[in-house]
């Protein structure tokens, strides 16, 4: 591979603009491939190379020191005498890259400190100009004690300010990822906090309502508010400039800080107006080789758009993963090696206190407007063996095509190991793995780690029964539907006394009988009725479907999920806490 | 899927042999297919569907009760009972299935308890006959206090034992699975705890030799005497007819305890005097449809052998997993679904103390068994984010086919998380993966659970480097080599003063250089000589080796893993233990 396309590349000039994630790997990728190049990253600001991701964790404290974000494993900080001396890369930091001279190959720069300009030749460019928040156009958003978390310097100011002690309170516009870490870093420093989300659901990108409120649920009984369908239309100040008070259509929150987290929008203006293709996402439009409409000119991380692996549309997913697999690509590309970016999948996993919360592939609601017949379950579950002692409650949402059987995506919530999950799913997808294939991989098995059958496997083998017609459901959702429309139906818990005592669903549909009497009860369920059945999580909600179908019974269906998705409330001893979260907290202790 | 076949099937008579595994998962799978059948479960013991993996937990006291081997997440014991009310499944517990007569269809059946007999007709027949341990045929196996690890019974006297308080000493024979489970659950009994291991090194069907010591360091930090090589030729006892010594040729081991625990053999007599076909493993054959050499018989679990989805080769490799998985599919065709069982890869995880030990695919030695030229990387590195307080450490071994690319097999330890790497490798096995595209995954990305760029990812990437000659690596064991030759060398440690100090190689070969400092003090390197480069995990010795070449140097190479893979001793300040641990226990402490 370094034969001549490498050799006659060996003298080149390369220029990189921005030194956050893309920038700095392309680089150091290009010197390991090529030690005669001539490599320059050109950076705004003055901390290089650093993991925007741990940003939470330094204002939570985690994370001891900012430094670390922009260090190597071994300790070293990557800055400007690391790139020179280690990586042989010139890194000017401070610098402003102000356009680019396509035809004559130069970017026009200047020090932000200094003024000092000058004119760089390049042979080949790389745009990893990255992302920058969207700004919140109301009033009162550049109030003192406003955040955004965008650079190492945000996170700073802000941890500085809670250090400094006076904040009680603090509201979080924006429920998605950046919002709910931070709902946790903020909480767990003593303030109360409240997210305002805009959508009906916290998280809307990457999960569909049921899930979304199973989540919810536990974010509440951490102390969290969180404010769904809440646009923000105001901040308030004092007369010092001080944010007191964040105003939504139905209420006023009195806050002594304010994070805006409402998402990031690709920074494309240096792109822009070098007459470079921008797409409908917004983002730089790249080739698979990560070339933008300029052959010479490379462009990877939060600037451009990708492609989606499921539906081929374009698609903005912003992640440090991408940005750093971006940067090895391109360098690879910039060096000859003709490497494909195939695309994203959307995945995304996020710490929310202690639950482990990801997603990968398509929601039901994106797989819907894909044009996707999607069929869905609900499957709560433990993460290993029920009777190891360190098991705990994860809910997983697998959405698959039925025409095709294909996997589309995977939700997954809980105290429980989720990540794993999201991850074997995440590979599976890339190959375009059906829900057949699923329950086929040997994947590792040992009480500590999983179920004899793990619970992906267990989740595709739903949807294969429901997609065969063997398993007949319906979603909390649909369920509540009936409900609210005052349909008739036998709402059939099948659980046992003991469980009915601890925790039900208070309506006059619901009928007890367990599973360990169901054959022997049966005359007492008649046969011109629509009945629904339900358990803890719905695996005995769907034996009694399938003993009611097997006795003739015409209308049958089991609520996905069970009590445990069934997210509108329930009744009895233990109905102070969601079931989900006193089981756990019990094995927890244990 | 419920059309012609499995209406003229309805009912059938399906008989189905073992109770433990295969045979209730297909039984039930069965009856939520075909409400009609008559399904019998015979099982020669009187515990039923019970967990066998989780036998060392009840043992360690992990599980305080053994009836939770085999009951429901619900709680709910899986016995006869349940069978009956639940399932509508028979189950003869306490019974022997003698002999089958395929001519007939029938099977000859006997109480174990009442002597009383029976002949059962089937339409179809299962064999889920399981395996049974090998036994040790030496003197003295026989002797009290001498266990196995085969079905409750034995883990519930066992730990009988171990209550009763005296035993102080154990000798594990086998250093299996089973074995280094067993080696944790006694040693935090308080047992002193030593494993035999006839082998050079122990799990020598998870791991090559490098990863093997990685592991056996820890065990030994953990008060297990691990003996390899050590064949045990006698055990001998007391008057009482207790254990007393277990005696290998190079030692006489006093112990109050043994246990032999040196794998299970597929328990075939039964099939074999059907005069079923038996494979070359000693399991029985079965085809895709899980079909045995009688189209009318189906067998599972862990009496038959299984096809290696790499090698495509017969292998016998009992699991829990496998066995519940070909439950299903055996089911599945008898109600004529034509599902297929594709093979298995070998995948085993294993909890041993706070390490986390998987493998899937080929180890590097049944790679070049099975003609592969394998190209392989020994990384370690951190699970996650190193900012993050909660990374651990781990050592991946992954491995790949030079001339196909094509992934062939990952082995993983440590206190970090290595069971996600080993599914998400399995997952990619199963579809035919290669090293390229492993670092196109996907993956889930935040720090509490992973770095930037996955470290199943970074050792891909490794590969592809040494696949392309960009890399150019020797295994410890090769520079180890190297040095018992007393081969001339420049051993270049390219790590700071600091941790040169805290650790390193003491040999007269040894010159250190700091990465930092290396391209300005080129020159007091020689060119006519062979340079191995290294650092603590070998990404700087890489990054050495690069600048070396690009500096012309004929003959650089770095060596794999670094110090953090180097089994054979350091010297300094944190010597007296090894490095990964030491530095594990700072991280837990934090």
């Amino acid at each position: 591979m370094e034969g001549e396309i490498a050799m006659e590349k060996k003298k080149m000039k390369v220029l990189i603009i921005g030194g956050v994630a893309t920038g700095p790997k392309a680089a150091a990728r290009l010197r390991r491939l090529n030690p005669e190049a001539e490599i320059t990253i050109i950076e705004r600001g003055k901390i290089l190379s650093y993991a925007g991701c741990g940003m939470p964790y330094y204002v939570s404290g985690d994370v001891l020191d900012c430094q670390s974000l922009s260090s190597t494993s071994a300790g070293v900080l990557r800055d400007s005498v690391f790139f020179r001396n280690v990586k042989d890369v010139n890194v000017l930091d401070r610098t402003l890259a102000r356009s680019i001279d396509r035809k004559n190959r130069t970017v026009d720069i200047v020090n932000v400190e200094t003024g000092e300009s000058d004119v760089l030749p390049y042979d080949k460019l790389v745009l990893a100009t990255g992302g920058q928040p969207i700004a919140l156009p109301i009033e009162g958003a550049g109030l003192n004690k406003v955040f955004r978390l965008y650079q190492p310097e945000d996170a700073i100011a802000m941890r500085e300010v809670v250090a400094a002690g006076n904040p009680r309170t603090a509201v979080i516009i924006g429920g998605g990822m950046i919002g709910v870490e931070m709902a946790e870093a903020l909480t767990r420093l003593g303030l109360h906090v409240k997210i305002a989300e805009m959508m009906p659901h916290i998280l809307p990108g990457l999960f569909d309502g049921e899930v979304a409120a199973y989540l919810t649920r536990y974010i509440r009984s951490q102390g969290v508010d969180v404010l769904t369908g809440s646009r923000v239309t105001e901040i308030l100040g004092d007369d010092e400039g001080n944010v007191t008070k964040v105003i939504t259509p139905c209420a006023e929150i009195p806050s002594d800080i304010v994070l805006i987290a409402i998402g990031v929008r690709p920074n494309t203006k240096l792109a822009q107006e070098a007459g470079l293709e921008i797409g409908k996402t917004g983002g730089i439009v790249v080739n698979e080789y990560l070339q933008t409409s300029d052959p010479d000119i490379y462009a990877g991380g939060d600037c451009v758009e990708n492609v989606h692996l499921i539906t081929a549309e374009k698609v903005f997913v912003p992640l440090g993963s991408t940005a750093n697999r971006h940067g090895r690509v391109i360098a690879n590309n910039i060096m000859g090696y003709k490497e494909k970016f195939k695309g994203v999948l959307g995945t995304g996993v996020v710490k929310v206190f202690d639950y482990n919360v990801g997603k990968t592939g398509l929601t039901e609601c994106q797989a819907r407007e894909a044009g996707f017949d999607a069929v869905t379950t609900l499957c709560p579950a433990t993460d290993n063996a029920h009777y190891y002692p360190t098991h705990k409650p994860v809910l997983l949402k697998l959405i698959a095509d039925r025409k095709t059987k294909k996997i589309l995506g995977l939700q997954a919530v809980g105290f429980g190991e989720t990540v794993k999950r999201v991850d074997v799913i995440a590979t599976a997808l890339s190959f375009g793995a059906t829900v057949d294939d699923l329950p086929g991989l040997d994947l590792g098995y040992a009480p500590p780690y999983s179920t004899a059958v793990d619970i992906s496997a267990h989740a595709a083998n739903i949807l294969r029964n429901k997609i065969e017609g063997i398993a007949k459901a319906l979603t909390p959702m649909q369920v509540k539907g009936k409900i609210d429309r005052d349909e008739d139906f036998i709402w059939l818990d099948v659980r046992t006394p003991a469980e009915y005592k601890k925790e039900r669903i208070e309506d006059p549909r619901v009928k007890l009988i367990p599973l360990g009497m169901f054959r022997q009860r049966l005359n007492e369920l008649p046969r011109d009725k629509e009945i629904i059945t339900f358990c803890k999580l719905s695996l005995r909600g769907y034996e009694a479907q399938r003993i009611l179908d097997g006795e003739g019974y015409p209308d049958v269906k089991f609520m996905d999920g069970g009590l445990e998705a069934w997210p509108y409330g329930v009744a009895g001893d233990a109905a102070s806490k969601p079931s989900h979260q006193e089981s756990s907290i019990r094995l927890r202790a244990a």
